[in-house]
């Protein structure tokens, strides 16, 4: 709300136009919308197709179902991260149109179209194993409105695989780069294009990397410039951060 | 180097119009252009007033001099973090132009004129402490031709100084939040924005703070979506990434 | 016992009106009364109502069972934590009138009135998935005899829905604000009340929040002052502290 | 600003009793004071002789000195911590009123009268050299209007220096337990009384303590309830939690 | 095998008392006799009713069997620790002599008389939970040839029921002191005693307690003297010290 | 590809004796061979029984069979490490020559014959629980063409079983030594003999051996020079070092 | 006080052959005697010689010279550790028989004769550098009436060294071994003897020795029984420990 | 000793061709033989030029001048690591052969001449800043009679300077890789050259780069094969490891 809007207010009720009860019904929200609160909500749902986002870890299958009911209800788009298998199935009978992305564990509603930007997000992984963070950084992003290459299993250990793939690595306004074990695949990347990379740090591997901190310090560390890291396993909030980036302003 | 260039050299060695030895010394750079690596070398000497960076830390006084006048012969920009006042003072010895950002710990000078982005960066620090760091992404982000507004000592201990001036930080295209101890401005100003937040924490603290493991661990584990974290201390990385993302393409 | 109490029985046997034997009885315990070891239990006791406390995990089904029924034959109220459900049906078919709070995971018995607090203790969580943790601390909070707001979650990713509770959660004596992942939430409310806030970190989230170390070590280094935290998922110690000071000296 | 506070802005104006830009000028704070930001300050302002706190830690001299100079233009009592020597002779050549604390790194400048609480707060240390931490808690206290009684070196090596103190201890309304190496205190205090404690690990210590880690994990994970933490060294954090505590309603 | 042992074994052949291949077979075992290998498993045969002690963890059903197999077929007294019921069932299938100390976890064949030390070992718990930890201490320091006393239960959080038993565990030559979450037990008792206390930290507790982390620390950092430490939850180990400082010289 | 070999084709193409799309095909793939990535792979396929390895843990048994179907089809030796029993049954149904080393989890398909080195390397494990580690390794070490000696269970706390087959050990041109718990092994043999030690920390243990660290810590610290470590558990690892410095030049 | 000695003064005070006063006199101790605290202290002074000792790190110079006169106003042996020189110097201009034992760090007042075991503590170290933490542990284990037996620089990367002094070794009642870097050394002591072995971690060392954090989970992990720990650097305590087994009872 | 060996000796004495006193000092160093520990320094002394080396750290400038002194008398080549300038201008004046290799802060003395082994070693760092420990690692490597290739300054952010220099590199028997902060270079050699690779994590680098441990655990976890790894900063470690391997046997 603007100090213009405001000022219309106070000169309604001045003038009479506005009573003081519905003056103060309007004002009630000013701290939201002076602070961009309900911006944001209003904001997302103005650009059309823009989903609506639950995570369903730690989330009991009910919560997660009551959570969706009410998204549905909005007639918005939906992203359920974490999701299982089961959780899918209640809603696929609720809603046939759901989608279930397996690899990403990721429930997909689509109830409107979904505004594209032009420039892709380049996905690459190190490794097969890193694949399922990825997707969930996949099916993210191509929600939000974005085309994704993906790019797999080119790992610095057998680095030519990368080289063959690199045109189209750099090609992407922006890379999401998700590696465990040594997670060495950022940094070499950060080191050969001049985009911004997102590193995911996975939580595969074994011994010494314990459970991803191994490839998360080695990703903070990265000499290489143009680096900046999300948490161990975090495919949802890599692809929202390249959305932000790749957006089309 | 494009196939269709490699093609090109061929067929003029096929019809005689360039020798054997002429082609060899073109495809003797191959692996590096075709792999981009001398690209994104020439691709910063292209765009005139990029400038070059030397990362001072462990380098002895004399190491880092030489550099600089090693990148001074090429008459580019020049950048040296992490630069002590003593090297500061080295170098306007040789190079009078040379300013120093004495709160960042920036040694810069300026040959040539720099593009500007259009968008402009926000940089927003929790505290007083945190500025030093701040000033590091700052400097460099200018230097990469970008706007910056500085917007600092508005943690979230006291969170109405934030929303003063949320409508300043949120008009950045990118957000860098820089802070130390618990580290919870980025989350706050993540979940307030739509745009992308690069989180520096910092060593600022004491007690289990550990050096800034603390600020880097409540940055990573950030509910809001839509930021990603440099390592403690990084401002130049921050401000590096903040670079390629605020880039007109 | 006081020294007084001391000098009274050592008059009583002085002067015959009391046998050796019986006053041995009460000197027996002396060292504890003196140190007020029993104190504590015998204050416990006069405060009709107070609950008694068993940790049920790391004990099993039969030790945990035995140490109800002998709180039980002593007619006190009954409080079990980490109480599995089998292990309510077990104490249920002893004592119908146990009680069990399923999200709390807490066997409750209630066998004399509670006297209650005059303020009441505002319990805050930033997610759904902090309940339980929350729930148990307002169990606890409730059978000492406080009343409870539970204002759940209000996460600082979108804080406005801290502010639309912000009246509710001030108006308590005390404020227990449990949070994972990031745990920022106390500190955002710290800078925002005062009264003493306790904050319990909970080991929901995943990847580099190492089973919620790093909740743990944003609320140890809140820059809010107020704060003080109790260990990990400590629900029950959270609620118990509350009552402490929250109640009518 | 409460809505009825509002209400009668909204009806000043549709009566004409006040312009619109007035009324305008009255609402610009309104997030602030709906949010009840600038009340906390308010809040402090009006109880008279609340200090105002400086943390001098990471702050330069000149830094630190303008916002002393700040503060003490506004009338107001005014605590500085970890503040050195040095700073204390530039603040008292300034302000001759200005004390330094010097076991405490504490500057004090008294202006005003300081209402005291009623109850007091009982201040215990390990070691002798835990007193530090325990000043810096002790004269927070104070300047908050708190009565302290200091039981220094009382632990649990030699369990009956403890004792021998127990019913001073005891008489506080909350106990601040300061304690480094093994940090056992304060878990022995919390199972002999039924007051808050709030429990201050202190970095003192060698070897396997890190830093004060140690004392900090015993003091988490206390088997006694009635016990919550605050980082290790905060002094301040303590002594300012525990006055939130001590405050007479 | 002493010097003079040498000597003599040379001289029989030089007298032709005996013959080189007799006296190579002798000598054969000589490094481990100089060096004492084989005298301390000598010793042990020697000290009739000794156990010998197979640590199950990590070795197959088949692989604990056969071990335990041979340590019979030699007819010594035998000590199985860290073995499952299974375990024990097919071991009483072979040797129905075999008991199981289901809290210890412990299989016990004995098949000699084992020699007692005067002296008693006390073996005190700070919880129910450590239990079967010192139940394993117990075990193993009654097998080889020590009286415990056992005191559970006693932790700092209701000193008083430690000091009940003070003259019980105060009457050992040694004390085993075990305790989980805080682990402040050995030292308080350290402080108490003028006996050597060995601390064993336990897994037992959540949270912070960082699977027996915390108590560990706080052990190594007692100011308590006379105090040292074994690995978490090996009360073997601390069974098997006791023994060694108990043994009657 | 050597300078001579591009000169070559570049000349034939001059000289009209190769045509320009077979010559692009050629340089195709010069940046690999140029940087020698397919030479490896060459190298690889030229040292005919030089196995290909595929690494199972995270892979669905769909994507390991299928990795596996593509080796086989190459005619090469086969190595899956990590591989479940499982697995194993689904390869044996399609490869009958496939054999299952259970305690190293490996399949191995031997399809040509395997070029030995002249020495041996030695593996030593201190006890019986870290066999399936020293197995992996054998089983790599002679697929990829070493004779292997076997030293199991002379760890350090019964030194004399250690010296008693020290020849042996020493007998190899390397020797990988691994060790759970305290991880004292190679330390030990690294002060014995005078050739390269590859230390392999293993996850064998409990407490405060954390998952590994402790040996691995250990192993990184020796004082005894010629050892360098692998990771926690990467029998793998150590078996495929041993033979890169077991191979006959 | 045994409840014997209760009724006894009970019986007094009845029968009148004492009085109230003094009855109380003799039970305010009580719960002191009761509980032994005392009972240590004068145990302490009842053994002639037995000094008292003064940790000085982390007090001031005043502070520890202060506490040392008191001391010797009790006319006891002094043992100060951790003392710098330039304490010494003050201490020896006071009182000149002070002695300084450099390496250890300690001064040293001997005013009674000291009574002597009848066996000897071995203290063994791996390294020249781990020899001031071993020699705080002989200068305390002196102090407290135990002959001493030095064993310096064994380490196992050389570990003929240690058997050539196995015998000395071994002959102690007790050994404490002493070790930075791996601290494998008592594992080794510990798998040659039968005797209790108090291992010392040292901070010796560089690297992933993390300040003596490898060498101290070494020895906690260590397979050879018989072996407990003290904290990094704690040669006061390892010497203190030992001499409370080495005591003749 | 081989049993051969031991036979004869008998023999002899049988035959009276020896005496038993000789016999015995033939057989007093037995163990020692039989076990190699002589073996190894007998070995050393043989290969003549071979040098003795003292580790100067945690070593006072007399200790480290007499272990000086003592092997020079053994007319052996000498290396001092770890050595100050002032360590190296004592020795300089004692034996003015004495050489100073500042960057790697190691003293030679070189008496005899060093075998040279046929194949070279290379020595790769990442950084300008990784220097000093390759120094070290190649001084160790040259006076154990290595040829040493040094490739300084090829990290993967600028990938392209390392494959200018790959076969060089590729040529050495085995490859010393430094490395600090990200430390992702030995893995990336690793998957370009089938020579065994020697990792040196060090301590280069800031924030969460912890002294090292970031590259630390890179290396650990590197997915290329044929890596082993040494402490933090080791290069003498891995100069020695490296000689191993090189030598031709």
């Amino acid at each position: 709300m603007t100090p213009e809007a405001i000022r219309q207010i106070l000169e309604a009720v001045r003038q009479g136009k506005q009573d003081t009860d519905a003056a103060m019904e309007q004002l009630k929200d000013l701290p939201f919308s002076e602070m961009g609160f309900a911006k944001i909500d209003n904001h997302r749902q103005l650009r059309t197709g823009y989903p609506e986002v639950v995570f369903c870890a730690g989330k009991t299958l009910d919560q997660s179902e009551q959570i969706i009911r009410l998204m549905y209800a909005k007639n918005n788009n939906i992203l359920a991260t974490r999701a299982s298998e089961e959780l899918y199935l209640r809603i696929k009978a609720l809603f046939p149109e759901a989608e279930y992305h397996a690899a990403a564990r990721a429930v997909v509603i689509r109830r409107q179209a979904i505004p594209q930007a032009k420039s892709y997000i380049s996905i690459v992984t190190a490794g097969t194993a890193d694949i399922p963070v990825a997707e969930e950084a996949a099916v993210t992003a191509e929600l939000f409105g974005n085309r994704v290459e993906r790019i797999f299993d080119v790992g610095v250990a057998g680095i030519h695989r990368l080289y063959s793939r690199l045109e189209l690595i750099r090609g992407g306004r922006v890379i999401i780069a998700v590696a465990g074990m040594e997670g060495a695949l950022p940094g070499v990347i950060g080191g050969l294009v001049d985009k911004p990379v997102i590193a995911v740090p996975t939580s595969v591997g074994y011994g010494a990397n314990f459970s991803g901190l191994s490839a998360l310090l080695t990703m903070l560390n990265s000499c290489a410039a143009g680096i900046s890291v999300v948490n161990i396993d975090n495919g949802f909030g890599a692809g929202y951060m390249a959305s932000l980036i790749n957006r089309t302003e």
